[in-house]
């Protein structure tokens, strides 16, 4: 018994998809199958519509549907901030916090040369003529060792323009045992502790 | 600052999807927002030539694309034979066991009064005018409790019809999945296979 072909090429395109594997892609293919004509083609609909409409804002290399991001159209954000993070999820996850009020710029990955990605397969570049003395960079990489080579290599371009470069903290997450804390971020922790203020 | 609406709409549509959660829908959008136009085009495509293009088995209601599926349509399958199992899945896995030569049947679910899911939500009843008496019917539904239950449904039903009802053999791990047994395990489970006695 064979799979009917157009089995197949659902199931082998759903594979390709990140964190799904064959056995998954099988299951979604079936669960698939099962659903209505109008769901599948809904999300067939949202698939194409996403790729059409959506594109990168050419300032800060966000995703939107407009000319301009919503963050770098908006006349309120803080102007004199620019935020630097590897995708767009992160900013997301950044306006969630509540606590940040300037401006973006996604570098779409990190450096990765095991990976083959060098600095030129960045949006890296374009944040250096955003960049004006007395600005402040906060470099929002990741704290793995990609995110922190990039960070690196950021700051040491980003030095001589004369804007201020800083780094997101290390230290524990909020709600996080500090037995379960590894090392190294127990010792960054306490090296970066914060005077407390009344 | 706010997603597009396609974005979001996106992101709705990935995340009914079994075993996505509103996290890996958000990374998978924007891991499709980052692959070329055509690998859309080609993922939605396959989604609507799926849908169009299968249908399931009339007899044993298999997945397939033709008027009857390949295991139905090939008059070398044993025909006195019927394995009744939970899912299409199913049936691929017990084909690649190479142990198995009869027909099918694929109930699509099983019984679970728990999700409302009865006989009749089922295609239970369809099995019924396929057997003839001295035929032996296998009932490979998972060793979930909802497949022992749907197997003991299955028993009381056939056996007044004057055919052999024998189980699948426990060599799977209880409460497993059958989709998830390797091949060598579900050959073992098939050839060892019990009859039912009262």
């Amino acid at each position: 018994m064979k799979y009917p072909p157009s089995l197949v090429a659902l199931i082998r395109e759903l594979s390709r998809l990140p964190g799904i594997g064959p056995k998954s892609a099988q299951r979604l293919a079936f669960y698939l199958f099962e659903q209505p004509r109008e769901d599948i083609e809904r999300l067939a609909g949202v698939l194409l519509d996403a790729k059409r409409e959506l594109h990168t804002c050419p300032v800060c290399f966000n995703i939107t549907d407009a000319e301009l991001c919503d963050v770098c159209a908006d006349p309120s954000r803080q102007q004199n901030l620019i935020c630097v993070v590897e995708e767009p999820g992160d900013v997301i996850a950044i306006e969630k916090s509540g606590e940040y009020s300037g401006l973006y710029h996604v570098l779409h990955g990190v450096i990765s040369p095991m990976n083959g990605v060098g600095p030129d397969k960045l949006h890296l570049k374009a944040l250096l003529p955003r960049l004006t003395p007395g600005m402040e960079v906060i470099l929002a990489t990741g704290t793995t060792v990609e995110g922190e080579a990039t960070a690196m290599y950021l700051q040491r371009l980003i030095e001589p323009l004369g804007a201020t470069v800083s780094r997101i903290a290390y230290g524990l997450p909020v709600g996080g045992a500090l037995e379960y804390a590894d090392e190294v971020t127990l010792g960054r922790a306490l090296s970066g502790r914060q005077r407390i203020t009344k």
